[in-house]
């Protein structure tokens, strides 16, 4: 009774954490704030660059946009999709040029980032490794439990990023303070 | 000999071409500026990242140091080396990501930013698309009139990729006196 007060079992309120699905015509970002037991979203949606522009004018302008997404929303952790090239071979390049604007962006404001492959995310989500990408929308939509689906799929599996690695971040501290990590 | 007064007819003293060989461990650069009918090196070398560092660090401090050689060089023109995933499946991932930064650090300062393909550069300065590197290194030395071979590979890359540039726009220039682009 008098001791330190202590969070709930479950963790205290922490700032957002940020899933960014890297691409150079969509981009994809969501965002979710965990409180207590019960997670939710407070961003979603897509960067986009005019796909007549020259490269370098579409990194410069995604990379702008993603800094103020940074500013604007603060995220104490970012989330970037891993890019392999195995996946898709002709974007694999722009894909890649845009996870390391992300990746960067974040580093350079001292936010800890993390990959996940998209294997890793469908399987946290679905269950399914290799789930499509609507049913990606559908767990997304009912774990945050959105009135809507994320639309474009590039939000959906930003928010499915964010969602993974808040449940990680959990166990993480779960096992943290039952000893479970030496 | 009242007229205004003109250039020489190859042109006039431009800023530096500053070319950019990307790579993640080793980034190489070297710039090239052109007097008059003379090319000469200004700077040349490599930005190198910890391989041992997480890799939104490697890609922030890469970052860092592109965005300082800019401000430090003040380039009229920035060439990267174009990625082709073909190439070095295994690194083209995070070579792509190395040079989607210096892509958008140029665009960002409103350099003209041009790519040429590795086979492009091989053949406008060897004469063979399909040259080593040494043949690269050593084409470089002798048509800037370098006292030593420029080393690592990557600064003379880089380098090779400037002085191709750099003929390219003379060519260019050349062209529109003449009315040869319509």
């Amino acid at each position: 009774m008098f001791g330190p007060v202590l969070g709930p079992v479950l963790g205290p309120v922490l700032g957002p954490i940020l899933g960014v699905d890297p691409g150079l015509s969509r981009c994809g970002y969501g965002a979710v704030v965990r409180d207590g037991a019960d997670v939710r979203a407070v961003a979603a949606g897509t960067i986009r660059t005019d796909p007549k522009a020259p490269l370098p004018e579409r990194l410069a302008q995604l990379q702008l946009e993603l800094e103020a997404l940074l500013d604007d929303l603060s995220p104490v952790a970012v989330v970037v999709e891993r890019v392999l090239f195995q996946v898709n071979a002709r974007t694999a390049i722009s894909v890649g040029q845009a996870s390391g604007l992300a990746l960067a962006a974040a580093a350079r404001r001292d936010i800890a980032v993390t990959q996940y492959s998209p294997n890793e995310v469908k399987l946290a989500i679905t269950g399914d490794g290799a789930a499509d990408k609507r049913a990606v929308q559908y767990m997304v939509t009912k774990l945050l439990r959105l009135a809507n689906r994320p639309e474009p799929p590039d939000a959906a599996d930003a928010l499915a990023l964010a969602l993974c690695h808040s449940w990680r971040a959990r166990l993480d501290a779960a096992l943290v303070r039952g000893g479970g990590r030496s």
